[in-house]
Order: structure tokens, then sequence, then C-alpha cells
């Protein structure tokens, strides 16, 4: 989609002209009452489901959560997928021309917000002809934008879901973000974040990122069950190559990642996180700063995330029913950390089915297929 | 102190003659019994304690633990301090000069392992003609040192105090290490190794691995308490130059260490981190890998450590009570996390105050002063 209107950013810049990229599954009932806005976190995208023709690497980010049958059940509700502003599959960012240049933003792509791209979402909505959504939601930086979609737009959201997310980063969730970008931006191939220019991408500082990013995706636990202390040759090499499974799969995603993701995309997506923080604009306190909000809330946290821990969805709940707010609230066992509100876990998706079908019923969608 | 007897490493390689700076403090007894080595962790060397003519800033890393007055007496203690092998502090390493090639050493500079440097040390007693330590002591990796002196010398060692250690690193340990490794490696200042025929030294990596490490020493607890979300100046800059507190705090961290600190002996100590494992050799079976152990043992750990946990000293304390060895163990309450131990934490001193007040008493080593 397309966007002409300015679009006026937190940090005070303007957009002056952008093109999103959108993809939905299911149909717009005909009372325009079921539509789902799923927000994506760090390295995914609008592509939320489904996959491209036979190519079964092409499943989308959330094909487990999003689907005919799943628990947000397409054939019931129209889910739209957006790729945020500033990301780097196909929607405006970094990589793109910059009309008044003709070359590559680079390092003048303004600094986005969680804030930012919920307005942008919005314009989403009305070009869809979607008055209110029947739910916003996401997980870790997608959980986020479903928060602020509480607050920013109360009247358009029925319900927030949001999973495995935080109210705002602790210092030591920012310091990880600072140590991957100091990774990138120090990397020579970096050049300012104009590195298009010179044809070359900052690959190593990238990949460093990633690494970090990993280990802070995952629990020690997780961890310790998959990879231990296990070698990958069977003995030590007095090297320092790859000695230690974790370390062989820690560089294969580190390598992987910075083969597709755009380094400033990275810089982006993190500062965005970094700078959410809606009571920070209440004096710290959280629940005046939740007040707008009118939807009902899911929340779901996950005993071994220890990134954004079962502790920061508690503060929202706390916050949420000081306001006199509906929220449920799940706290998962789940070994698998942060990673866990992607994977398959039987309890987190049950809870989700089961509060789509509430939802479902409150609409009065009617029995799936 | 020179060395000119070869000795053999774990790995393989042999250092034909090598070089130990050795710090001491206090009297060694006519009796020879009062002798306490002190194990340095990462970043620490020979200097434990004291400081050199009026230069505050040149206090030992220890210097709150061992000092007239101090849970460790010098005043009834002999303390010796050794700067091992492969660090940068004066002892032989990457940086001296390879007789046979009269360059650096670089990167053909052996991977050393916990066990060399504990049979360089006992060179260190042969030389200054201790046959029987008092205490072999240390923290972190400096713990992991003192426990392999209960294993491979169990009649040269009378008691071994490790504190917030480990009987070897978990998946995510490693991965931390491996992350650190890979900024320093990737700098195109490393040249492999050999940066020092370059003129250069891989400052940007080894500032990344620096704050990678920091973060792991504090507690999420205490980076909350110390900086929260506190901005630097005030406002949000809407860039990615440094806006809160622990950026700030990190980057100076960072560009401190690799202003002193050689990047190859990082390479070296995470690497020494990575192997040491005395289970490993035993299938996994902890309790025997510790059973040749014949010292008394105090091990303590702090509440907020997540780096080195205490179920990580629980470990060691319960191999440590299947082979009936004595054990004293403390788990301190501390906000601090792996940091605390370095700390002038209260509880944690009158712990190894009143062991080492025990231990001189054993000795008839009579009253300090």
């Amino acid at each position: 989609m397309h966007f002409d209107t300015p679009l006026k950013l937190k940090g005070g810049a303007v957009m002056p002209a952008y093109e999103l990229m959108v993809e939905t599954y299911g149909q717009l009932n005909a009372a325009r009452s079921n539509a789902v806005l799923v927000c994506h976190a760090l390295n995914a995208s609008h592509h939320v489901a489904g996959r491209y023709g036979d190519d079964e690497k092409s499943r989308g980010w959330w094909d487990n959560m999003v689907g005919p049958g799943r628990p947000v059940d397409t054939r019931q509700f129209f889910v739209i997928g957006v790729n945020n502003l500033g990301s780097c599959f196909g929607s405006t960012g970094p990589m793109s021309i910059d009309p008044a240049t003709g070359k590559p933003w680079g390092s003048r792509f303004p600094v986005v917000t969680v804030e930012d791209w919920v307005d942008a979402q919005a314009r989403v909505l009305d070009r869809l002809g979607i008055e209110r959504l029947a739910a916003a939601m996401g997980g870790s930086l997608g959980g986020m934008q479903a928060l602020s979609w509480a607050l920013r737009h109360p009247q358009r959201v029925a319900h927030c879901v949001a999973s495995a997310t935080a109210p705002s980063l602790s210092a030591q969730n920012i310091a990880f973000n600072e140590v991957a970008r100091r990774a990138i931006i120090t990397d020579p191939d970096f050049h300012g974040g104009d590195y298009y220019a010179h044809g070359v991408v900052p690959r190593q500082g990238l990949s460093v990122a990633r690494m970090i990013g990993h280990i802070t995706y995952l629990s020690d636990d997780a961890m310790a069950r998959k990879f231990g202390r296990s070698l990958r040759g069977g003995a030590l090499n007095y090297g320092f190559d790859v000695d230690f499974q974790i370390e062989s799969y820690l560089r294969y995603q580190g390598e992987k990642f910075s083969g597709y993701f755009d380094a400033n995309t990275y810089l982006l997506l993190t500062r965005a996180l970094d700078y959410f923080d809606p009571a920070g604009e209440h004096d710290g306190n959280l629940a005046q700063a939740l007040a707008p909000a009118r939807a009902r809330f899911l929340l779901t946290s996950f005993t071994t995330d220890w990134r954004f821990s079962p502790e920061r969805s508690r503060e929202i709940v706390r916050a949420l029913l000081a306001n006199q707010r509906q929220v449920s609230y799940a706290e998962i066992e789940s070994p698998h950390g942060h990673d866990a509100f992607l994977m398959d876990e039987p309890h987190y998706h049950d809870v989700v089915r089961a509060y789509f079908a509430r939802i479902a019923e409150q609409l009065g969608l009617g029995d799936p297929a």
C-alpha cells in the first residue's frame, strides 16, 4: 500500500510518503467486525501465515498461531499482517530510495517508534475500511504495538492480545541492544549507515548482534538441554575455532541472519524497543499511562523467559486491574525462554484459542468452516 | 620469576621458557605454613592488594579482601599473587617475544588451561620453598584454579576457598564467551591475532567483548537500581548515540578496557573458562572427579549471580559431600550479581574472615599484629 499523506513521527521527523507491505488472511465479514491485526517483532514481517506456492521454507513466522483451524482461525477472522515502517521486507525503510536525493535513505532514515508504527497501521485499517479491530495482537515488540493500540486508539480495538512482552525495556534489555548496535556501528563496512553506496554490508557486526540476540531469546535451561557442553568434533581443538555445538549454532544463526537482514533496520527496531515506555510520560506510573485503554486484554508470559520475564507482564496486569480493565493472564510453564511465544506450546495455544473463540462468540461470527 | 624448565601444556604444546609476574604480601613464617595463593580471574593480575606509592588508582584488585586487618590478614598470612601464563600484565603471553622467531607470539601462543596455570603456579611455590599452601583461593575463574589445585596437588593445599565459581561453564556461559571472541576475531584490526606487527589493536572488537562481559557481571536488579531507564541528557535524541545512562556506562567500560587489555589474552582466558570441566573426564560425574581432593573447602556464592549461580556452587558442595569432604558453604544475599565476589559485601567478608581465623588457629599463627 502506498501512502501519500505525510506521517509525522514521534521524534519530530516527517515521512513524506511511504509504502507498507500488507498481507491478509481470511475474509473481512460484512459487518467489518472480524479483523485481527498481527504486529511483528524484530525480524519478522507482514508474512504472518501460510506459504508461497509449495515452498515449505516460506511458512509465515506465526503460521502455527494464525490460519484455518489455528488458535486465530482465519475461517472466522480476517487477519492483517503489516511490515512496519523502517523494516526491510518491502516496506519503506533505510534501503529504500529517498525521493529527495534519489539515493537509499541509509543513515538519514528517521528513528521510528512503536507509536509511529501504530499510527501507520491505523492508516492501513482506514484503507481497508476497518473502523474497529476485533483484536490487536503480537508478541515481544509486537506485544508492545498491541498495547500501544489500546492506548492511542482506544475506540478502535476491542481486544488486546500481547505475549511475552513488557511495558518497557529494563536497563539490562537496553544494554544488550546497545552492545548489538555497537557491534554493527563499529564494523568498518557500516560506513556510518550508508554502506549501500559502497556495495558492502556490515555483515560481521550484524552477525555478532544476532548472536547476542539469540542468547537472550533462549533460556539458560533450554540451551543446557539442547546443547549442554557437547562438542562438535568429539574432542577439544585447543584453538578458537568451533569446539562446542553451541558455538556452531550461534555462528550459523549469525551468518544466516546477516545474509538477509538489513543492519540499519536492526538499529531502528532495537531503538524502537528501547524507547517504548508509556509510563515514562506519567512519572513512571503505569496505571496512569494505561488509563485510556478501553479494550479487554489477554496477556501471556513464559516461565523461563528472562528477556521479558513474567514479572514484566504482571506489571501490565496490575496496572490494568488498577483501571478496572478486564484482563486474562496466563503464565505458561515452558522451557523455551522468550522464543516460546513463537513456538507450538500446547497450553499457550489453548489459551489463545479459547480467548479467540470467545471473541468470535461475542461478535456472533458463527462456527468456523 | 623466570622459568627455564619447559612446561608441557594440556593441549600438547610446550612452553620452552617463560616469566611469571609474582607479588607477595606479608611474611612467610619459619614453618612455611602460612602461604595463601590468590588466583585471579579474567582481567586481573598478580597485583592483588595494596598500592604502588601514593597512587590510589593502583589499588590491587582484591584489596578489600587481602591486607593488614582484612579477611585474609597479611599480618598472619603470606599471600602470593601470580599473573597467569598468557595474561598481559608482565607474564609471558601473546604480546611477549617468542625467542624462536624474535617476534611477538601473537596467534602462535598456545591455548592454556586452568590446569596449566595451576602447574605453573606450583613451580612458583617450589621456587619460594613452599611445600604446602594454607589455602588456594580465588573467585570466578580464580575459583576454578583453587578447585583445580585441590585436585592436581591434593597434598599441597590445606584449604580451598572458592567464590562465585562453577564446576564448568554452561552452554549459555560459553555462548557469551563465543560472541565476545567473534567480536574480537572479526575486527579487521585483529589480523588473525598478529596485530602487533601492524601497529594496531582490535579495539572495537575488544570493546564490544567487554561490554558483553559487563552485562553478565551485573545482575538485572543491580542494573535496574543503578541505571534504570535514566537518560544521560534528560531527553531522547532519536538517534543511535548515547541516550540512556546504561549505554554511556557500557561504552565507557568497553573503551577503558580496550585501552589496556590485550585482545589475544581475552581470547585465551575465555577459552580457559570454556575448557575447565573436571567432571568431563569422568562421564560428567563431578563427585568422581573431585574424589582426589584432600583439602577442606569454603565455597561462597551470591543470590543474584546469574553468570555462576548459587546452583553451580551447590553442585560442587554436593559432589564434595559425596566424598565426605569438609565443606563450608555460604550463599550470600547480594544485589550485585557476579561482581559481588569483588565487592565489600559485609556478610561475605565476615564468612571469609572467620574461615581464615580458623585456619590461623589450626596453624597456630597467633593473633594478628
